[in-house]
């Protein structure tokens, strides 16, 4: 008996929009049409080609998902005829037999479902961006100091070396966990111990092996709307569903007690990408949630060192007393992105899986800039160095405030800005992020806009404008370079 | 109605012998029986300590396994009165409501099912090991050129800074990946552009991308047995089923046509642990079994740089006409494991994936050391440094085999060796590698039995003997300390 294919493709409901990924989605669909008898044994599939221009997605979309359905025994293929409903089901018979799931794997370059799924994660990812007027998230490297930094790495290098070269430790460096142990305490209020401090290549590593470790396929995890493309990409990478969070003036609201999820990413300290801090009562009520829903909050720290006014709030890690907190920290924005060093702080029932994940995962961190980085936070330069570039950026922030209110008046306003290194501006009615960015390349700045940061669509236009990565003197210039083209959009 | 739950635990079988990690096991144990109606639904299935207790398995074994069934909609779990099977399976509705999956998340403290997968699999990973006598796969660590290396440490941290700091590229730093492209051509015979080079953490962390990228839970990988236990991890990690390779004097055997894999990990140039060269009969025989099978194999080149006699067989990824060789590079073993540098040949079509997946797994290698690394090689210090520790590790390796020939006769026959860093020692009859690697201990030597890498339990009995990480002077008194401690053995 064949079964024609379009019997099946009427049937397969594919969201665009959806924040699960086109193959998991397809998966999903196919698997569930089988199950169901609505597509029978021994029917016919149609080819990945034919799937493919049908539902208008690409073919490498509908391979992968064909060929986990293979690996789990739901379709055959049978060579030369395409593939068909298995005769038998995995759901038919207890305990399947091992050779089965083996037999019919006619993979041809395709990546496994989970490859796709992580590779299409990486859309939300921004590049890193060399430092230029406006570019978001990048330090001013050239303001580094170079001269300590030399003398430390030689030093490290020529002595005590067999140590150095031979003290391997899947968390990182024991001298670089303390000297964190002692920042962090001092500076953010964390509570926190050596044990507990896991150092990775980029707070993006700690984000993707937390991923890895507590989040499975279809989890739901919470995330500010508007948030981090990179956590973002690292859930959706993961297989996980998005549960877009609403922000208020205090930060992202507590979701009412039917929602149910496995973690929620934060940025309480500089809301990414709005820019608030989150009020005490609101932490409460986070760690109350995480607390009462067994859920993990992942803290995201990223640029707070950065505060021009009031007092920093120390780190929301600080407060938790249960155990729910794992705090994300970077050397990316206070030193150099191209370090690659962050930490993670840990609660204590996750440290021996992280050391265990790391052994399989790259084993464990290089070393030279790890003894480095630790001498130079222990003696005091990383104290010295944020103290400075803070006010150095505070200077770029108000000279970019200065000249927008001035050039920018009726078309960009900015929002007030008291953390981080960059600034939202929000677009007047009628004037669009994509005609600004493409107006913006013309007179040579990259613009980054807000919709990237979007899970859920808003009408709301805006734009992060970094200042950090440049002087003052450019900041102004870019600004007057810029305005001429921004006023054109106002006009049409 | 309330169903007993000893009816369920009848039915679970359970396989400690199995590579499928046993969380996975009993996650489809319960679901089979959930699907065939075995477990009806609403019926109460136990707690997660007596499932423990009766199973003999850890409960967080049985919390994994349980939380993804909760995920999955298989379970529900009642506040204060256990988990029940749903009224509603997954199964029944075509298009299930999302709401449904995030309704009961239930977990305390658990990690991901693929998490337990993941930590589960770092028990085959050998732990780094200082240099010692006897210790497998470090290299001497104190003949590294530290002057040469300061130097460009030096000059690469002054100048041309800001191209340094700011060049970042999710494959690595171009000019290490040209000077990489240039060295495997011709040390190893390798075909390969800079476009294809891949620079990672460790050939560590390229496999486990590798795997990320091409391997689904319960897919087959082939692996020789006895084989690399880091790679075990890797695979067992990713939830992948282990499929062991015979291995006869020309390397790791095809299997017969029946055998259908995603993935085969071969270790031709110099099988870890065995040591043999794989002929080049087979190593045809491999690329034509993945390309008929559209299968990929990773061959990973851990220390042929090292070959004492006769010419180095050139790398199997040279034959390959058809990109299904994925080719794993180290500079552990021939500068320093702590550099954290290898890197990984690549067939094209899976340059982007591995660019998009690193943008979400740790955005890009750092880059001081990388850069120093390219002008070493590009200067000819790497090729300087492999000959001159070539000779040293020549002569350690004939005092090790002299010693043993002397110190170790009728208890422990050496393998011919001429390649690598270690060597294979035989057990005699009725030793086994547990007493021996006690007795040592007591000597204060840390040995290495051959179990760890077998995929199936065999009756012989033997050692991984490292010479690279001691001076011959310090090999033959380590020998001489060693050898009364085992003819003790042997007495008994």
């Amino acid at each position: 008996v064949r079964h024609n294919a379009s019997l099946l493709l009427s049937g397969i409901v594919i969201d665009r929009d959806s924040e699960v990924p086109l193959a998991v989605q397809l998966y999903d669909e196919l698997r569930q049409a089988i199950v169901s008898g609505q597509l029978r044994r021994g029917a016919r599939i149609p080819s990945t080609r034919a799937l493919a221009a049908d539902l208008e997605i690409s073919r490498n979309t509908v391979a992968a998902a064909y060929d986990y359905l293979l690996g789990e025994g739901y379709i055959q293929s049978r060579s030369g005829a395409g593939s068909v409903v298995s005769s038998a089901l995995p759901e038919d018979h207890l305990s399947s037999d091992p050779g089965d799931a083996l037999s019919d794997g006619t993979n041809d370059n395709h990546l496994a479902l989970r490859g796709v799924v992580l590779a299409e994660g990486a859309d939300h990812v921004s590049p890193y961006e060399p430092p230029r007027p406006f570019v978001v998230g990048t330090p001013d490297v050239s303001e580094f100091p170079f001269d300590v930094w030399s003398r430390l790495l030689l030093k490290h290098w020529r002595s005590p070396l067999m140590r150095m070269v031979c003290s391997v430790d899947a968390a990182g460096y024991l001298k670089l966990r303390e000297a964190i142990t002692h920042y962090v305490g001092a500076a953010r209020g964390l509570r926190c111990t050596p044990e507990r401090v896991f150092v990775v290549s980029g707070s993006r590593q700690g984000l993707d092996m937390a991923v890895r470790l507590l989040v499975d396929r279809n989890d739901e995890v919470l995330m500010e709307d508007p948030g981090y493309p990179g956590a973002r990409s690292a859930f959706e990478g993961a297989g996980a569903r998005l549960y877009p969070l609403d922000i208020d003036e205090e930060g992202a609201r507590v979701p009412d007690g039917r929602v149910k999820a496995k973690m929620a990413f934060l940025t309480p300290s500089h809301q990414y990408p709005l820019g608030m801090t989150m009020s005490l009562e609101r932490r409460k009520k986070w760690l109350a949630w995480a607390e009462s829903n067994s859920a993990w909050i992942i803290e995201d720290d990223f640029d707070s060192e950065f505060r021009y006014a009031g007092r920093p709030e120390p780190a929301m890690q600080g407060l938790d007393q249960s155990g729910r907190v794992i705090y994300l920290g970077t050397f990316s924005k206070t030193l150099l992105p191209s370090l690659r060093l962050g930490f993670v702080v840990l609660p204590e029932c996750l440290v021996q899986p992280f050391r265990r994940a790391r052994a399989v995962i790259d084993g464990f961190p290089p070393i030279l800039e790890q003894a480095v980085l630790a001498e130079f936070i222990h003696d005091g330069h990383f104290g010295r160095h944020v103290r400075r570039m803070r006010m150095l950026y505070d200077e770029r922030r108000l000279t970019l405030e200065t000249e927008f209110a001035r050039e920018m008046q009726g078309i960009i306003a900015l929002d007030p800005c008291d953390t981080g290194i960059h600034v939202v501006g929000w677009l007047a009615d009628g004037i669009t992020e994509q005609d600004t960015i493409k107006a913006a390349a013309a007179s040579g700045f990259h613009l980054r806009g807000l919709q990237p940061c979007r899970i859920r669509p808003a009408q709301r236009q805006g734009l992060l404008l970094g200042f950090a990565a440049a002087q003052p003197e450019e900041l102004r210039r870019s600004v007057r370079i810029l305005a001429p083209a921004m006023r054109r959009l106002e006009s049409n």
